[in-house]
């Protein structure tokens, strides 16, 4: 990646974000289509909207994560509408008697990242290159705010039909629990502003640049071709990541319980890894691959699934059987690594039953066992 | 009952009202102990409740239902907080930008006739005598209000931990669904305010005196002893019911799902009706008796369960094994008769595969039947 930062976001921009987010969404974070065909409309509607860095907020400005919540195998039926984009916004600046500075993407994400775009650009207001996550969590709690222990509160939510929704919760849990039983009666999937922060509190906790980082990586894929490159050699070589496994989907569980896709994918092996065979479980995201009940990478870690010829992401939802594809896998933000960070977003969180270890550290062990 | 009505709540009339209401709360509508016990001690803390009759409100006064929801098992368990009771209201005032005129109960019943006293005394503001149901039921559409189609928004929630809740619901319906996975997640049981109206359309939809009427049934059932008379026969005159069944509960499936206490209950007949069997459905509230699969009485209609000796009413959630009891019957409010009111609150509604038949006819029926 290159060091210079995205200042605005255009067309262009929306097109390498989408596929350069759904990569660090980790097969969720939102369907990449209408996150995509929303923000290109407000753009044109509206113009291009500006990206602000954290350094650039005043410690007084109001910064507000807003985002589609739900599982994505609804998101792809239910379309929302644009009104729903901005309607959680309102309500918040209601509640908080005053106005939002910036808008910021929770977390990264096909979807996600682009869902401030719509309402940035038809409010004229700036969004900021930077997320709660670093990568797409499931669950609300899962944020750098969370870990940072700020206020979830006030959240606000709206569904397509009308039905508005605002909500005090004594903490991220009690937000989920909350949010996640009122999305499945609107339908499965929401839109929602929550973790309100100053411009103090967003320098000090967001993961930075992930905007740009996402137009950096969706600009390697789209562009490998005309410079004969290998895309996922190039994407791998960018962000320092590692090849977990070459392999054709043969077995796929997906199912959508309690508000989420849940579920596991056998990949059998192809090229160099003929005869072996991986799995990688999901709640929305990748959360962890496997070989032989050994780990391969772990949340939160990012694991990502590639299309082997494009380099094109995946998404839990949109791999379908006999996908030929190469898994691969990057470090999280270190925040993540702490124990409240493992505590929260961690292998045992989500009922598998492992321990993290590091991606470097489970590379080198696969790397010498190859060589056995 | 005589024509006075009550102009002021006591702990005396709070005792009556807390029986009364449990037998127009047809075994649900709250429970009846900690309704009374947060009622009282708000009367012995703030003094009594002024009593309202609806045409002593001005056009443009807010007059704003208060009520636990949830499932009558669970708040047996889970004690509300005496703060939980005035949040729904600070929440709606504020979300009105005005203040409230006078609190209603929403229903009928030991719980909910009593939880607005708790935030009325606190106050120093009047209360309403008279409800939306002229009973209980048990989904939050299933008012007046909603028949003569009022908006139920904005509605306003509490848990006893903190959390609250404010939501725009496009209907009725919309809010049941919303509202009630909200209850569950704030563990079965909270306290919420729905349906705020003016003066003007409180007069017009209101089911009145039902705080009065829950005072005399009280009354009447305290008094039956040393007045020598039996208290069931005293209650059937003053309501103009009818006893349904008497006999003694061999079976009762009760479970708690989907936020309600569901199930069925079975008795065999005693005194006259031996040999005999009642099969009584409740969904929080009592819904349908039959024998040998005819009715003796369906939803709208009040179905009530009494001790044979004391003529105390049971709820579905206080139902034990080997109770003998008393089933009694009363007609709803003619707002219930109506196409409308029927197809809300009928027995198909409910899942019940039977017709309505209005308890004056099918206890006609049944008298003939006796004399065979």
């Amino acid at each position: 990646m290159n060091n210079n930062v995205l200042t605005e976001l255009d067309e262009q921009a929306v097109h390498y974000i989408a596929v350069g987010a759904a990569v660090l969404g980790t097969g969720g974070g939102g369907d990449p289509h209408i996150g995509k065909l929303m923000a290109i409309e407000a753009i044109r509607k509206y113009g291009p909207v500006r990206l602000l860095q954290p350094d650039e907020l005043a410690d007084d400005d109001l910064v507000v994560p807003l985002s589609m919540i739900g599982a994505p195998t609804v998101m792809n039926e239910k379309i929302p509408s644009a009104e729903q984009m901005t309607k959680p916004l309102d309500l918040l600046e209601r509640e908080l008697g005053r106005k939002v500075t910036a808008i910021m993407p929770i977390e990264v994400g096909g979807g996600n990242s682009l869902v401030p775009v719509i309402a940035a650009a038809e409010r004229g207001i700036p969004m900021l290159d930077a997320d709660a996550m670093g990568r797409a969590f499931p669950e609300s709690q899962m944020v750098t705010f969370y870990l940072d222990g700020y206020d979830c509160s006030p959240i606000t939510m709206a569904d397509e039909r009308g039905n508005a929704v605002l909500m005090h919760a004594v903490d991220g849990i009690w937000e989920e629990r909350m949010a996640r039983a009122v999305t499945i009666q609107m339908g499965g999937s929401a839109s929602i502003c929550d973790y309100p922060v100053t411009g103090a509190q967003a320098k000090r906790s967001v993961v930075r640049n992930t905007l740009t980082q996402a137009y950096e990586i969706g600009r390697t894929l789209y562009l490998s071709k005309e410079r004969k490159q290998n895309p996922i050699e190039a994407l791998l070589k960018q962000l320092s990541g590692y090849a977990l496994f070459h392999g054709k989907a043969v077995d796929i569980r997906r199912r959508t319980e309690g508000g989420f896709t849940r579920g596991e994918a056998v990949f059998d092996g192809t090229d160099a890894q003929k005869g072996r065979t991986m799995k990688l479980y999901f709640q929305n995201e990748f959360l962890l691959a496997t070989e032989d009940g050994k780990s391969l990478a772990v949340t939160p870690d990012l694991i990502a699934l590639l299309d082997q010829d494009t380099g094109m992401p995946i998404t839990t939802e949109n791999l379908k059987y006999g996908a030929r594809v190469t898994a691969v896998g990057f470090p999280c933000d270190p925040k993540w690594r702490t124990p409240k960070g493992l505590e929260t977003v961690g292998p045992q969180y989500f009922g598998y039953d492992t321990s993290y270890v590091p991606i470097e550290v489970l590379a080198e062990g696969k790397g010498g066992a190859a060589h056995e």
